[in-house]
């Protein structure tokens, strides 16, 4: 049965999608945005994560989001620095819709291609508070599906799987290690240095970090 | 107040902001995505409308739906012609989750822009059964839209305007007209001849003509 797969290029799709693979037994279908992230290196990172996943096919489509801008990722806005992502505010990080956009671009294709599935590594625990990682946005999609697409008129019902919702960073890494995963093809950091590697001070660089601490395991990135 | 149209270079969103801006006094931010339609002269005519309709902006996004098909308007698969636009099937002319992905875009723009009204030509009457052009459809992006933003989770409540979705194409054109608008500088066809003139077979020439027919009105693009 086939599935579209919303890859980044990070640790937590990469999982998504193995998780999906390995324990319903998906075909994938690989989706990624280049929407003009400042952390293009993590386009990179998702050609080889579909690779390792053997993916059915990667499709690469570029949406510039930097059009619209609103966020640090996609403007001339600094990338916070050492801020607790559990803080209650929305950081600059968040992209306007962006989830929105991405699993609607899903949903064109997986009707194409005949599927009701769409996986994405939302997570809504550890995270940095984006509106659009939290279960309700998803069963939200999830009715907007139904009434939006021809196969939702004829009676299909399209799920959204998260299969990382619930769990801690540490859980998403043991379970990615336990699969077999090797996390040193994934890429988190939002704000990269000159060759690429992590700031290791951005929310998504905490996380990460706080993840490989938490499963008591080393990073692989850091091992370079 | 600023909102943000889906302006597609047709008669219909051309007419929908006609209707925000002179009855809601909107200032118009104007989103013309170039899907990778077949009719790509709408293009053209959307930014004749644009500036037509006096926008404080005109945003044309590249999102090429080719890469996903699925539909004849976005892969090589014929247009229909001369069939009943009421019939009860969804022809191939529907582009899967084509207004879904319309709409997240703006909705990223409008969080952007501080504004919190999209507009959007859709009619449920005189159209060719699209799932996402449905009453029922717009309510479930709102309520996503509600969800899925940083301005919705801070208590901001998004509207999608649809003041056409129950008129009919004559009662659209009737608007238009009182309005003062020249649809002349609209274009409709989906499959247009060479010299880019409508080709006055597919749904969409079928709709426009019957809408100046009840209208009473000769169309300006057959006179030319």
């Amino acid at each position: 049965m086939r599935a579209v797969v919303l890859l980044s290029g990070g640790l937590d799709s990469y999982t998504a999608a193995a998780i999906a693979k390995s324990e319903q037994g998906f075909e994938l279908y690989a989706l990624t945005i280049q929407y003009g992230q400042r952390h293009v290196r993590e386009l990179e990172s998702a050609r080889t994560v579909a690779r390792a996943l053997g993916v059915e096919r990667h499709l690469e489509l570029p949406i510039d989001l930097r059009a619209i801008g609103g966020s640090s990722l996609t403007a001339d806005l600094p990338v916070p620095r050492d801020r607790d992502p559990g803080a209650s505010d929305i950081p600059s990080t968040y992209v306007p819709a962006r989830n929105t956009v991405f699993l609607s671009v899903a949903l064109g294709w997986a009707e194409t291609l005949g599927a009701h599935d769409l996986i994405i590594g939302v997570n809504a625990l550890d995270y940095s508070g984006y509106p659009d990682c939290r279960p309700e946005f998803v069963a939200a999609f999830e009715r907007l599906a139904m009434l939006g697409t021809r196969a939702g008129v004829e009676g299909a019902t399209f799920r959204v799987h998260t299969p990382l919702i619930h769990l801690s960073k540490g859980d998403i890494i043991r379970r990615g290690l336990a699969l077999g995963l090797d996390y040193g093809l994934t890429h988190s950091c939002y704000d990269p240095v000159g060759d690429g590697a992590p700031c290791g001070r951005c929310d998504s660089c905490v996380l990460r970090a706080r993840g490989f601490r938490e499963a008591g395991v080393l990073d692989p990135l850091l091992l370079r």
